[in-house]
């Protein structure tokens, strides 16, 4: 293996969360060293942080277009090869754009852009590039659902003629009841969190997972939003029924006010022969069912399992893995490609995922701000 | 106790399920005695199942009509005083409303009628009768179940604002997609089996448990179905978005082409302060939410249950309880109500149950045919 | 089918649990009816339950002498053909013995007697009379039981060579920590109780289920109990090791104060090929685990199941059956036998097990009184 | 925070398992650096291994010997400051010893030594270091494993009064049975592995998950082993009887032939007021019953948790952590003490649970030796 793959961040700083999970993600495998970040706009807490967790100064810069500028004056051999974007949603698309533009290999956070405008451009210049893009959405890491898009290639549930996908979150439950907190948190303010909450921020994954399994690309999607009180704007709640084709058919069911649900990802794939389920909060059990014999319970490191399931898995069966080591397979995955390796295309979401997800996240709002029609997606 | 309730049998010979069913359920609680029966359309086969069950055959009778005739020679005090009427699905209409005619009660299998128009025109007799009318929507009976309706009344949940239920099953995937299979059988024959496969036989429960448990009324529903094959006539796979309110909604989902699924109806309430989440197959587990709070684990026979769900547990905890006793639950509501006792009025479903079914199942239809829009319930 | 048995009930008046449990499974297969009884020695008690479940009060005996001499007087073709005996455990013995000694079939509850040496009288006595003794450890009556059961018999597991078994309840805890309430319980004094109260009570259960599933007998067992207080006199808590052979062993852990636990009866069987997972709670759920397999999950109803597992099942898979229909499967078993027709030896426990049952209870109180040493059971 | 701690890593290269989740573990908080190493005895492989993670090479050293010398020589600023002991298990003992003696702190792999002997030698030499010892008894770093040790101190279980805990894993079943495979394996060749097999690797994990949840001391012991082949001569399953006191007692069951299981550990506590069970399979579920109240299912970064929970805890609910997250939380609880700094001392185990740990396995094999006789543990 070469040298360390050169990383760098732009934003996750503090108590982000999302940083912790990309930096942890980063190391796992022995891939990446961080050896540059802007990880907060005020370079004074930039700086702070950069010495909390003890990353060299040197390269924490003031602001991401120092950064661009500076990291290109080093030769080739020491700047910067990857960069991961963990701003706020709204600076995704022009960071990405900027870097691509730059020749950088990007990791970007989900959702890609703010708009599908923006997904095409990005997608143009991508192209453009050649270079590596990975879009985090991070449950495809999973060993199991890798194991379901591998066994459906393979056809082990013969043609699927049914999904069923949900993504349920509790936690604005605790906000939107009251007057005064739905009207102040920007997440339920469109201008600050753009045109959807609830589709845009969790009902995309599951659209992907949808996606990312199967192997299917939905056509056509029919949504019913609702927003629990006349004067919040933003949808917290979302069904959308999906067509893969005028047989083919399937629900994705979405919630931020879904009471005492943590994250509950889940998907369900009908087949001919077979049937999937499968769980985000119990990651490492899959279930096979079948209606003539008993349901299979399928988990991690078994030589039962497809390659791009065990290359996820570190350990032997029964030692849990969870969702920091399902984004590190996704960074896996990039590092293969960013080394210029042989590499599954199922191993890191791709520049088609984020532009089918903004594709989506749009077709649904257009589809119940127009009285809940179908919508069709562009192929 | 007064003498054993005198209950005559019509249908369920053989090896007929359903017949199992309630001839156990109607033993469970020592309150029902048969007294008569017409197992079978054809006299032979009647009779020998009467001596295979030991049942004493005077008073098995040769067919319906003659059945009613002659019981309504004897006097009261012998006569048979309530009916389970578990024929095919387009008898259960006339039968039940000749029954109500000449004043018996009627415990009948759903669906009540094969059409809305013919559901109220019972409901009309009903009325008039003055009888008790038990529709079995066996799911109401379990322990849970009730402790969810009885909760939600209490208000532990607050206000409710969305409702996802589900009843999968796979067992039509053995047959659809052979071409001359599914041309054969008479479940999808809409001559045969009605204008609803899915929707008619098992969506209809999870509408029904929507309303049960809530206490809330579906307003309007959007459907849309999946036929799988363009020669093939009937739903066996329907979704169908709910409205409570324009802010109360709800999903429900239903197959039969959901593979390796064996009954899987489940339902999940949120509300303001709490939710539940029930599946059928595990049904002495009832599971509340919080989203501060651990989640609790209810189960039956427990003193902190409801009076309802007590009731309806013969044994202490961890000795689990199935069908068979959900069933005897509502044949025990019934005999209250028949010996003219007080009882909840959650102890079985109703003639408005009936009637709200078969609204939902027509409703379901036009939605889906007419382009999957909007339809309203009645009020 | 001839005519239903004529069933006689001894003991399982008013609330008694055992009573509505034996009451309702002698029901649930068309096989027997209770013509007779003694319900309770009160007999004013006696004959207002009778009325209560309206049973024919003609035959409600003032006690179990009369009762038994008054049937005797009756011709064969009226009398009573099988006694259930559910009356307090002292009562099991000299009930079961003059009931064998005048050529009735019996179905008692556990334990059978209250000594090994009573057991062997009973099993001298049943040998000569040649009717039918069921003895009903109720959970052999699971379907998933008898799977486990016949599976084993066909070798699935391959050799077996570890089993272990549980069975935790809880409530004495409620009663242990209160010195006068343990000091007056009845259920803690030996001179009420008999010798074991843990092991006696449910401790049996879990060894006949190991030797009802493995087909296996326990050579020798090594005990230790646990009275958590001084001044109480009855085991609550026991570990028992035990030894099918040198080097075939396993472990039987029961309680009474495992805090919170509700009926938690479950096996645990391993072997060569693979292994059983089977709780009590979950009683329709069956693991079937391989070192090199995906874990299978055998449910009841379906096809796969063996022969003896269909014959206890009612409905097709996904309706839940329970604790009534398992007792009702061993009631099942009892009339096959009571008919003389052909039966699996595995339909009901027998009188091998009644005193194997008391072998092991005694046993298990001479080891831990001797200080945890090995205690070998006959053979 | 200073600079990240300077480590130094022992073993655990190439594919070794151990040392993937020591690295990973070590990296997942941004605490340590690692600068030096003796991955492999052979040179070679050792510094291929080095550039193959990318570790600076300077500071791989050809042995251990060599690593302490050389790194004694630089100043302090500069020398590694904490070593990773990830080598065979006999080396533990004198790695760790000659550490401590230069003044080292240390991480170790268990068992901390292969006999008692030398677990007391190392605990003198540890207090005369002065110096942190952490034992890597990995299990006691889930959040929900803390959370039961804090509820404890609390009281929230009352007084306790039985323990039942259990480690099955089924992989030498795929051994044991062939007579060539079990007499060639080194696992199960005394000379090579030590005294105990199954105790040895996993019963002393659940011994000290006893020990660190409860607060309670194992004051004697009662083992039965079984060897399942006459030739074999180690234990490769154990049931040990456990003595908290004479009224507090439980069960340790362990074994390598429980066929089909993975990683099996789990703990069942029963107290006076409530208990708790949870399975390491499923680490994010803590289940809280009672005798009276509805279960409890508590789950990680929940504000109901206690503060040693939710410090193990990085991300909000439902974002599943495993068990590299639960070895990363030892090695943090390691870099608080590394550091100087304040910290629970359920944060890592320690030299004591290393020597209790020898104490244990010791007994067992004298306890089974002795005809499974009572032994009783050092105070």
């Amino acid at each position: 293996m070469p040298k360390k793959i050169r990383l760098g961040i732009l934003g996750g700083g503090g108590d982000s969360l999302i940083g912790v999970l990309h930096r942890v993600a980063s190391q796992i495998n022995d891939n990446y060293e961080i050896v540059g970040a802007v990880f907060n706009p005020d370079f004074k807490s930039n700086m702070a942080f950069a010495k909390e967790i003890d990353i060299p100064t040197n390269r924490v810069y003031p602001d991401f277009d120092t950064m661009v500028e500076e990291e290109m004056k080093l030769p080739v051999s020491r700047r910067i090869q990857v960069f991961s974007v963990l701003t706020p949603n709204f600076l995704h698309f022009p960071m990405a754009l900027k870097l691509l533009e730059n020749g950088f290999h990007v990791i970007c956070e989900k959702p890609m852009t703010t708009s599908l405008e923006e997904a095409k451009i990005l997608q143009k210049a991508h192209k453009k590039a050649g270079t590596v893009f990975a879009l985090t959405h991070t449950y495809t890491g999973y060993p199991m659902v890798r194991q379901m898009r591998e066994m459906i290639k393979k056809g082990a549930l013969g043609k699927i003629h049914k999904v069923d996908a949900v993504y349920y979150q509790g936690w604005i439950n605790t906000i939107i009841h009251d007057k005064k907190k739905r009207s102040s948190v920007w997440r339920l303010d469109p201008k600050k969190a753009g045109i959807s909450s609830c589709i845009g921020d969790i009902g995309v994954h599951a659209f992907n997972m949808v996606e990312y399994t199967t192997g299917l690309k939905v056509k056509s999607i029919l949504s019913d939003f609702n927003y629990l009180y006349k004067d919040n704007k933003m949808d917290i709640d979302g069904t959308v029924l999906i067509r893969m084709s005028d047989t083919v058919k399937g629900v994705i069911r979405s919630s931020q006010v879904a009471t005492g649900e943590e994250n509950g990802l889940a998907i369900s794939i009908y087949g001919e022969k077979a049937a999937f389920k499968w769980e985000q909060e119990n990651p490492n059990f899959l279930y096979v069912l079948s209606d003539t014999k008993p349901t299979q319970v399928y988990k991690p490191g078994h030589a039962y399992n497809t390659k791009l399931s065990l290359d996820g898995t570190k350990l032997p069966p029964g030692h849990p893995e969870g969702i920091f080591d399902s984004m590190a397979n996704i960074y896996l995955g990039a590092a293969k490609a960013i080394r210029g390796r042989k590499y599954n295309d199922g191993e890191f979401p791709t520049m088609t995922d984020g532009v089918r997800g903004m594709n989506f996240i749009e077709a649904t709002v257009e589809s119940h701000k127009g009285g809940n029609i179908w919508v069709d997606l562009e192929k």
